[in-house]
């Protein structure tokens, strides 16, 4: 297969094809191998937590920071701190000075899937040319406003529709899709579900 | 209740009560109440579908932006477009553009409860002057990374820690925050998962 024709690998004028293939897609694949071979060496060094930290603004205004977190067998911190604003737009009774809580999962679900394909392409040999999707969640309000005991706070379903090219046949771009999936932290989140504790400080 | 001293409401000189008491906790109760009282009279008021458009840009760093939505019966669009990088960390064979997906799932669930608290103590007439909390969520990847069959993708648990303050006593402060976790979309998500259909399109 070759990867000159359509390519968004970083080309270089080097003639040792290795290091171009290395980063197809952008994925640098030999840290990739060298990174699941040295946690299959050391299991424990997986064991990864991530934080938000949250501040209310105002209203339905909050801003959460995201920096810090531990893997790899130490805390360690993002190259740079990353700072979100949420609230409601006017009709939700906000202010608009953010997306909404729920959009974000959105994004969350969207950006892990097309991470996780663009990896996987370049496991395989395979040069994607354009991931493209839209994420929509569909949502009842009746349910967080405490109007009918019937309807559930959340989405009731969330729609992935993806648009993926690349120079592999479509059979191969759609197995590329479905081991992302099947391999998503976001989507198993999404689908499956995770037990929340929540702890209160009043003093 | 006196909200005089320990406020963060939009204090005015103006001498209508009804006014200043509508802002509370920068909540427009009165607004949140009449919104209340409209889907009530028309429940399909409260049909929305919110959305997030992805682009992939390079290895696992995607962009997200999030600006049309439908609710209240039409299209609709955010005051402004908001566009949102999710990446990996080097440590995880990405260029740190952004968080990665898993944190901006945490970064929801604090802006989704923080955001029903500003709103229930307001309608229960309770003051707030601070919310603050630190979601962290436990994930062993070797789930993605197809290392352990037995290890799920997602995290394993997540837990939230609030502190808050207002001008009511503990226990009515916890009540707030069961309350929102009892009515809040993104807890509902995260803790109860949601059907997610995938399209692909490789034309």
């Amino acid at each position: 297969m070759t990867t000159t024709e359509t390519t968004t690998e970083t080309t270089t004028e080097d003639s040792n094809m290795a290091t171009v293939v290395s980063s197809r897609n952008g994925v640098d694949t030999a840290t990739l191998f060298a990174t699941l071979d040295a946690v299959k060496q050391a299991p424990a060094a997986a064991q990864f937590q991530f934080r938000a930290h949250n501040q209310w603004v105002d209203g339905t205004h909050s801003q959460s920071t995201i920096s810090d977190y531990f893997g790899v067998g130490e805390e360690r911190a993002h190259d740079r701190e990353f700072v979100f604003d949420a609230d409601h737009p006017a009709v939700l009774v906000g202010k608009d000075n953010g997306p909404t809580p729920v959009e974000f999962v959105l994004h969350a679900l969207a950006s892990c899937l097309t991470a996780g394909m663009a990896n996987i392409a370049a496991a395989r040999k395979v040069t994607l040319t354009e991931v493209r999707s839209t994420v929509s969640g569909d949502i009842d309000l009746n349910g967080i406003l405490g109007l009918n005991p019937e309807v559930r706070n959340g989405y009731q379903q969330v729609a992935v529709k993806f648009v993926v090219k690349g120079d592999a046949p479509e059979s191969v771009l759609r197995e590329i899709v479905e081991q992302s999936r099947s391999r998503s932290a976001v989507y198993d989140v999404i689908t499956n579900g995770v037990p929340v504790s929540i702890d209160v400080e009043t003093a």
